[in-house]
């Protein structure tokens, strides 16, 4: 039995609403962690018949604050142009669940919560790498024990962006029955080599950082060079090139990068701020777990049709054309396949100089496809 | 007066053939280089009238071994199905040379060569982050003192590839008459913000590899891991998703990535294998060197389209479609505008799964317009 409570999270200085399971949950990787704890938010009020239900999925890094300020950053939610009342996803019509991730770090079980032994003991310090790997079908599994401890059967729609929308079709897949509409955004239909390579170049800079120390540094200090460079290359990866127009070639403020080959540029002096302050509510070790389960995506399948093949749900692909993340050629892929194998199918792409950032920050522009597919 | 010989590069065990010159080089940043030293490699001979001379330009991990196996990795040279006997460049036609980059690692002036005072005695010591930083254009300037050198007058063609591209175009906007036919290969018609961006994402393992020690690590032990992971991101970086699938999704031999966040898949060990080997070749401190001089591209000019306007060269440009380095619309972008100023341009777009790596690689495909640029 489930208890649910506001506890703190001492990293970030806020609390948050979780959910405890003290049985704890059974992962991929065949190790039990006991017990599973998932921080997360509610927007609207679940319906008599429950069947309003929404599951929000966040990207690598996201967390639950989708349509709300986050409590940290003072940023506006990630989703907030399409979550809300009267929005696409409309909070007044819909009750909206957004997780924090198995392996996440906003209060959800992860490498820098306490470590726990078989029994549920804590054991007085941080899991660090100790922390069992989680596939995406484990943090799937994490939410659907808190729908269950919520008190929903069935889910109107699984939406998510990114890491989110490998959520998104883990659901459908693993849990046919359950998901009537899934909206995967700038996702991919699979993980393969090359994916998996970039995935590995983000992570290299924590295992560069001295300071990472093999993952055992809570309590000293923290690689947090190391994790900005990392959150860098994500924010940099996740925008075309049009985009850098707006900061132009300059050099950053007091620097001359013609003198030196150490003074920057405007750009470089922006990704290092930008990164900095992600750096600030993230936790290098965490990025590591959430990586190798972003590698890890359908690999519990004979393969990606396979897996697809297992689906019930009425599905909207939203992919944008300029993603040099997850390639637009994978997400034509996802549709035709999911087409051929008698799903009904909605691709809607979305264009412009933001690249797979335009999932986040544009997705109001596939606000009337939404509309439709839960009109339907 | 230079002087000519073969000397040895100790980091490598081999010997160059280089041009030594006393007198210097005075440099974009105002440091007056001295003496200049470059390295460089020929092919064929140069014919009486000396209108036989070919310039080929290496990109950043390449170096002055275009045509002949490299006397370090033993692999064949880089643009060996472009250039030799009966070739597209047919060394029994023109007389070839590559020269190692001003800043690079394979014999010319760069930072891991020893120091120099303003008189050009040397210190007894490597100069490190105390190398002048140098820009595209110091490379060419480099470039036309070895050419004078030879004895050659004027160009019938500047190739080279990704940052040899660079130095093509740089040759044509900054020896308009010494140039009559340009190439540039993978390249760009600016280094705008974002790619400013990404070449300063490949820096950062570098400078976070704690041997780096702020470039002084000559005599100690080498900022290998980081430039590893450097030369990671460059290899990766350069080539496009479908080509990862001859490698595919599986474990790295011994390894199970379901069992624990740190143990590899088989591209990270292919990438980790093919970085460690270049790394073998090359100087963490020169690399950043290069890094820079590819950032400050064109910056001296008032804008690429003012410095393009400067050249009166035929032009074949050979971007790749599916680069993702430099995109190919900056290529279209680039023969647009020398179209525009009058240029006579032939645009080959080549196609293929490796991304930026197919302007070394497939070079051979756009042969027939090279001995078509070469007729003319």
């Amino acid at each position: 039995m489930a208890e649910t409570a506001r506890a703190p999270l001492a990293a970030a200085g806020i609390t948050h609403d979780r959910a405890v399971f003290p049985e704890g949950l059974a992962l991929d990787c065949g190790a039990v962690l006991k017990p599973l704890v998932v921080a997360y938010r509610t927007y609207g009020r679940l319906n008599d018949a429950k069947s309003n239900a929404i599951l929000v999925c966040h990207a690598l890094t996201g967390d639950q604050y989708v349509a709300e300020t986050h409590p940290v950053t003072g940023k506006p939610g990630w989703w907030e142009t399409m979550v809300g009342p009267g929005l696409p996803v409309d909070t007044e019509r819909f009750f909206v669940i957004c997780a924090n991730v198995l392996g996440g770090c906003m209060g959800s079980s992860g490498p820098r919560e306490e470590m726990t032994d078989a029994d549920g003991r804590p054991q007085g310090r941080p899991w660090g790498m100790q922390f069992p790997p989680v596939t995406i079908r484990d943090m799937v599994r994490a939410q659907a024990k808190l729908l269950d401890h919520l008190g929903v059967r069935r889910l109107a729609l699984v939406a998510g962006a990114s890491m989110g929308a490998l959520q998104t079709i883990e659901w459908a897949v693993a849990y046919p029955d359950m998901v009537a509409r899934a909206m995967p955004v700038i996702g991919t239909d699979r993980v393969d080599a090359w994916i998996i390579g970039w995935l590995d170049i983000w992570a290299a800079p924590i295992r560069l950082d001295p300071n990472w120390n093999g993952g055992d540094y809570y309590g000293g200090p923290a690689p947090v060079a190391g994790l900005a460079e990392a959150l860098k290359i994500v924010t940099h990866h996740a925008r075309d090139w049009p985009w850098a127009e707006t900061i132009g070639v300059k050099p950053a403020e007091g620097q001359d990068p013609r003198r030196s080959v150490t003074e920057r540029f405007a750009i470089e002096k922006w990704l290092d701020d930008a990164a900095t302050a992600r750096a600030r509510i993230s936790d290098a070790n965490h990025f590591l777990y959430l990586i190798r389960a972003n590698q890890l995506f359908l690999k519990e399948y004979d393969s990606p049709e396979a897996a697809l093949a297992r689906s019930r749900a009425r599905w909207l692909v939203v992919p944008s054309v300029s993603d040099r993340v997850f390639p637009i050629e994978h997400n034509r892929r996802l549709a035709a396949t999911l087409k051929e194998q008698g799903r009904q199918v909605e691709l809607v792409e979305l264009t412009g100089p933001l690249g797979h950032l335009e999932g986040v920050v544009s997705i109001a522009r596939a606000g009337e496809a939404i509309r439709r597919l839960l009109a339907e």
